[in-house]
């Protein structure tokens, strides 16, 4: 390694993922060469009309697109891979690593958009070492997170190694059985780590995320209670979750129904590569489970968030093609309403009651624990890794604020830490961690059923017509600038008291106002 | 009372207020006289685009005016009275009876609306009976909650007593040493009680809600903590709440400034009734507090919700005319978020603590509590009053479920209470409840910038033009049918990729394509 090497610091710049859960996207920059963590997606908020997908600003990759030797996935989430197949319609990612399931969804992502020839996918197993660039290997150290093939990464740079968490807890109990490597952590922690990056979701929360177990023999009761047909929601991603259902089901007799799309698709890909088990003949298509006895059945659904467009909605609405609620059904809500989703979640599960259903929800029910560590596993994170300096990630504000003290309170000097936004370079040396400087960090808002992106132009245009509507009124004029005809008034999404009548011929005076006022001069301008 | 009465059945009509927290709206209906209990107003939910308030359907009221003979007030939120002004425009009330708090607050409404001649406004005090009709006489038993003056009301029916509980929870060392009069509940519970109308807000949660006054000492701690400024952020209308906050205010020396229309209004009326109690000096305008030492200032504020418009989240975006956040502030947020409001509360929190104040909030901190009594509060009710038939009000579907179930398991039969919606007729009988027959229930959507009801159709423009945006294409055809010159194109909230040119050309196409199709027909039809 020459000096002229060690002499450059090296830039970590997240472009999405902080101030925000969502959308993690992080920039590794030494000399000339890049390597990207993660790419993925947040979905709108209140007022961004229309936009189905929020993606972080590219601009600096765009602008740096021949540095870009590679991308790093750590686990297949939605915000951690849904970008991806957007940006590299933008630009090349020579090759992308990941475990592989988060590949194999990915490479179904790619397909869909048309860009799987636009990278090389390379799956990797525990402890595997990639290199990427001249600079950077990687070392993937199995973690445990509500997605099964999970991973924290161990960057060697120049400077020394910088240790990203991905998402994790510790489940010592996993349900897959695969552990979290802790001796490569404490290893590493041994030979000294220059940087570490924690998953800060759950910093707010004292105390250790229970284990995905915990949730067995609680569901276990909910199941053994319900006497009809069985509904059970979670998150479409959350494997072990869904193993666990499905151990359940074939435990009390009940065959199972999957509804909703990227449900079955992640239950093909995570059977296909064994991360669920079940008997071939427990999963049944819909058509087939109607002629079964209600207390023979078990639907799993997506729709835990009162997504709109999700099939347990369209069946709280009465809209779904296929099923109906009825008196004695049991749906159950294996997840706890991320905020801003309470309101959707409540209403959803009021419908289902009003429809007869007995419907299972609530955290004292421990039918429900994050993937996210809280308090003591990222007390538990920095006491194996021991990192010199800090740097608090996935998590808003707060949460990485809330994050800092705590590694405060184990002994890391609060000038070894920062606390940084999207697109803000960190720079970071054997000596120092500091911000220097700051690359585009705004949003693209994608509209996914236009082609194009969603501007700030065309979102305040929206937001305005959805408050007042919007008043169209077409005119000929002759050439001596009279009204030929009575003006056409249009309105769409208008409020008015006004009579119609009332309001044509409102609408003509002030016409023909403006046109005796205004035509001399017109005339005079374009005749 | 003549035989003929005594068979009449007494109808209940909660025509708002069920199946959501929010426009409390009740009719009581015998022979040919109505009273209403409250009407309040909710605010908007997402995709009520350009609404700012929304009233339950009143057409049940519009079409029997002549029926009315007078209103019950429970107390001054505007969950229960700030509907009173909409429909004071549409129907007359001959007298609206409350307590003094409520009424001061509701003259200002009517007096603002204009309709203060529409009415006539009696104050009441605790154990008075008014008689409203011929039929109904209502007595005033003071209740605890989360706003001074508010009350529980015996309604006495010619078939018997019916207990409506209002906004209630058991405090027995309430802020101002008003007590709820438990002894008339016994008292009714004794003599018996036809039915109980009760509270469902917290019916999901177990145990007592604490006391308003456990907040004092956990503020106290939190005020003794800040050095710098001190911003405290509450409900408006929490009488009690900003009592305590005054009164800390005091004793830590700190002059205190008010922000927020609301707050100020309620704070006038409070104190001029003595509901809230501080010396004169106390209270100081914000440009005399600009020249007090930060140490010595508190500033009491809206906002506690992150409403887009209120004081805090104004400061917090740095948009607020007198007001910037400095280094060393304290804000402290004596409010939990509701349910919907989480991610603006969040957003405003993280955007506090950005511009360097220190902010306090989350449930763990003690300095907050809820009005609205829980589980075993509700017991306490039903056993006090031991009401033959039970009626939950006051909450979303599984609420009132839970409700329901808390009674049977105190001994009232199933058969003996209803689950029922917004519109539902209730008749009461001395030996029956049952649900017969339903008045409109939608809603009413007030747009209170324009002068007109919110339309469902209006809703729907507004919403598609809200996702997809408007394209207005303006043309002129001679009388040949023939364009006369390009079409203008005119986008708005539009997301294209198609350059300019393009678009003008195909549009122009499709133009002339149609014209030439249709104009043979259309001629024939108009000329
Ligand atoms: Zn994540
Ligand atoms: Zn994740
Ligand atoms: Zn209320
Ligand atoms: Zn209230």
């Amino acid at each position: 390694m020459s000096k002229n090497e060690i002499n450059s610091a090296l830039k970590i710049i997240p472009l999405g993922g902080l101030h925000e859960i969502g959308k993690n996207t992080c920039v590794f920059e030494y000399d000339d060469e890049i390597i990207l963590l993660d790419a993925g997606l947040a979905f709108p908020t209140d007022g961004m009309h229309g936009v189905n997908i929020v993606l972080p600003d590219m601009t600096y990759m765009r602008e740096n697109r021949h540095k870009i030797k590679g991308m790093i996935v750590t686990h297949g989430h939605e915000d951690h891979i849904g970008g991806i197949a957007f940006h590299l319609k933008q630009f090349e990612i020579p090759v992308i690593y990941g475990p592989r399931l988060a590949m194999a969804m990915l490479e179904g992502k790619l397909e869909e958009a048309g860009v799987r020839d636009r990278t090389e996918l390379r799956t990797v197993l525990p402890r595997d070492v990639v290199r990427i660039g001249k600079h950077f290997f990687v070392e993937y150290i199995r973690n445990t997170h509500s997605i099964a093939d999970s991973f924290t990464v161990a960057i060697h740079t120049p400077l020394g190694v910088i240790i990203h968490t991905g998402d994790f807890k510790f489940d010592h109990t996993p349900v897959d059985g695969e552990r979290f490597d802790l001796q490569r952590l404490a290893e590493h922690g041994e030979k000294g780590v220059l940087c570490l990056m924690s998953d800060s979701t759950n910093s707010e929360v004292p105390g250790f995320t229970p284990s995905e177990s915990s949730v067995a023999p609680n569901l276990d009761r909910v199941f053994s209670q319900a006497a009809g047909r069985l509904f059970v929601t979670t998150f479409a991603s959350s494997v072990h979750r869904i193993n666990i259902i499905l151990q359940l089901a074939q435990k009390h007799n009940r065959v199972v129904g999957v509804v909703g799309r990227s449900m079955l698709n992640l239950i093909a890909h995570a059977r296909n590569l064994g991360y669920i088990k079940c008997k071939d003949d427990l999963l049944q298509p819909l058509n087939a489970i109607r002629n079964i006895p209600d207390e023979s059945v078990l639907i799993l659904t997506t729709g835990s968030q009162g997504e709109p467009m999700s099939a347990l909605t369209r069946i709280a609405n009465k809209e779904h093609p296929h099923i109906k609620i009825r008196q004695g059904d049991t749906v159950v809500f294996s997840a706890n309403p991320i905020p801003g989703n309470t309101i959707a979640v409540v209403n959803v599960i009021d419908k289902l009651m009003m429809q007869g259903a007995n419907v299972v929800y609530g955290r004292e029910k421990g039918i429900h624990v994050s993937g996210h560590g809280c308090q003591e596993d990222q007390k538990l994170m920095l006491a194996l890794t021991r990192p010199k300096f800090f740097l608090p990630v996935h998590g808003e504000h707060r949460m990485l604020v809330k994050h800092s003290q705590t590694a405060q309170s184990m002994g890391i000097p609060a000038e070894n830490m920062v606390i940084i936004q999207n697109g803000d370079i960190v720079e970071l040396t054997p000596e120092s961690i500091a911000v220097a400087g700051k690359v585009p960090s705004g949003l693209e808002l994608v509209d996914t059923s236009s082609s194009g992106m969603v501007s700030a132009k065309v979102l305040q245009e929206r937001q305005k017509m959805a408050e007042e509507g919007i008043v169209t009124i077409a005119t000929a004029i002759d050439w001596s600038g009279k009204l030929m005809a009575k003006p056409e008034i249009h309105l769409r999404g208008v409020v008015t008291s006004i009579e119609r009548s009332l309001l044509q011929k409102w609408v003509q005076q002030r016409i023909e106002e403006i046109l005796s006022v205004r035509w001399t001069e017109f005339a005079q301008t374009y005749d």
